[in-house]
């Protein structure tokens, strides 16, 4: 890194905006968050040009702006997928930020790509050109470095581990959102938990006394660690295909680390063990051997780092 | 690439040793062929110098060696692990051939990435930054190019995939080789027929003919050209785990190609469109519209002019 300067890091998730000047050694300058317009589109898409003006006024010179987007970016069009936006089905953010970011840099990627970054940077996978971030929340999805290099796909989509196939034959429960994440997710847990209780006819443990519709993963993972019944068997369920996972995962790219995050990771951090044992079973004997498991160090911070360090990396790349 | 000078290209089999004298054009300048001495360890070693220094010798100058390697390449140790060449737990492979090859610049990698990046320079992934090569023989594993770079991980054995874990619950039969390897490899298709047939009290069929130790998949795949019923189901078995993997990796690498090569892919080729109606069950929806299925173009020829052009993309790499 040739510059100090600081960078301008723009974290958008389903709900909130942030934005936030970053220093290049971590040191948050200057912060900021709004809610969400819930009608998303270009409402959303203003609400980002005035924050991220109002903090270029406050953050003196900066060089290089990094974006990160609850979905897809499309390098090739500029434009985001991101569906929990109302009306971001393609949305041109390259061009709204252009508009108002004079002739700095812009670098676009997605939340987990951001979180492997930031933890790459200042968190649990420090140091390492070979790591993965696993985010298990409402779904599951996966950030991605192999040899230092983002893994991003032909069209950004890569990292979409719940779709992953693990368990045959395949069933109708798959379609939606993959066999993986179906399994395993937040809301994989609370739908296995629901099935589990209406079949057990004799059930009438603690998760039996909370309404089903609100019935979640976080639930579940209390119930298990007071010894109920079925959140044992729901939980056990769960860490068989988080190990499966890790395995694959492991015998493809041989990685340094898996770094666990999102709402699940959290509660489920102290499975970690059981998780590796799992894992053991299925992978490449050597690759399991130089892979440590880890629960997130940033948490939801990670993400706004990873976008600060996203844009220092493109000044880095752009040899400025 | 700034020079049109040639590479020396080595590609080291179980059995052979080829050595190519490569131009920047694809052609093949010179090239010789010895049979590996079965004793392996410094024996082949010294084959692969007087065979490369011969080479050098009719090829004029020549500024970078590349060299394929039928195992694992270490590169912080600059060793090999070959489980096919007797000796070659760790061998020295790097100084051995920095003893004959002057200032030349060396690079060293796995067959399987060299599969991949012969494809994607003369053959089915031509023009493609995100490019899978899924070898099919005794064994399987994957050659992978994300965004141009080739993934290896932290120690060298990514692309692994014949350790995918698919199918639940674990079985000891995946212990020796994975789960995905002992289902849809050259050995575990031959081995599937085998306990079928013994199975198969009233089976009379073609496969029933060829001795139980003789049978391989070519033969299971002849069957299945002709209707053996046996055949059909363990061939329909292997497309269903075939088209799981292939599913997998579209989902994590979002691919704009996955090239099928190997000595089943051969035969198996015309299963690449039942293949794709397999993983189309199961991948992220978007990403597996956005790859295709290939046979290798290359054939055996895919590795030596994989070395090549890693020899070619290092002299590049190198700013020379």
């Amino acid at each position: 890194m040739t510059s100090s300067m600081p960078v301008l890091a723009i974290d958008l998730g389903a709900t909130k905006i942030l934005a936030a000047v970053v220093a290049d050694n971590g040191t948050l300058l200057a912060e900021k968050q709004v809610r969400m317009h819930p009608k998303g589109g270009q409402h959303a898409g203003k609400q980002i040009t005035a924050l991220a003006v109002e903090m270029l006024a406050v953050a003196g010179p900066v060089q290089s702006i990094g974006v990160c987007v609850p979905g897809i970016y499309r390098k090739a069009t500029g434009t985001v997928w991101a569906p929990n936006i109302t009306g971001w089905n393609d949305y041109p953010l390259l061009s709204e930020i252009r508009a108002f970011s004079g002739n700095r840099l812009i670098v676009i990627d997605s939340d987990r790509t951001c979180s492997i970054l930031g933890e790459q940077w200042l968190g649990a996978a420090a140091g390492c050109s070979d790591a993965i971030f696993v985010a298990v929340g409402t779904g599951i999805g996966a950030g991605i470095l192999c040899g230092g290099n983002i893994v991003d796909g032909a069209h950004g989509s890569a990292g979409a581990i719940g779709w992953m196939a693990l368990e045959r034959p395949y069933s109708g429960d798959f379609a939606a959102s993959g066999c993986f994440e179906s399994r395993a997710s937040g809301a994989g847990i609370a739908a296995e938990a629901k099935r589990m209780i209406k079949k057990g006819e004799n059930y009438a443990g603690e998760l039996s006394k909370i309404d089903a519709d609100l019935l979640t993963a976080s639930h579940v993972l209390e119930a298990y660690d007071s010894g109920d019944r079925i959140a044992i068997a729901v939980v056990r369920q769960a860490v068989a295909f988080w190990g499966m996972a890790v395995a694959n995962l492991v015998s493809l790219f041989n990685p340094q680390v898996i770094v666990f995050g999102g709402g699940v990771f959290g509660p489920a951090q102290a499975l970690l063990p059981q998780i590796m044992h799992e894992a053991r079973k299925w992978a490449q004997p050597v690759a399991i051997n130089q892979v440590r498991l880890a629960a997130s160090a940033l948490g939801s911070n990670a993400v706004v780092y990873g976008a600060a360090r996203l844009a220092m990396l493109h000044i880095k790349n752009s040899g400025l």
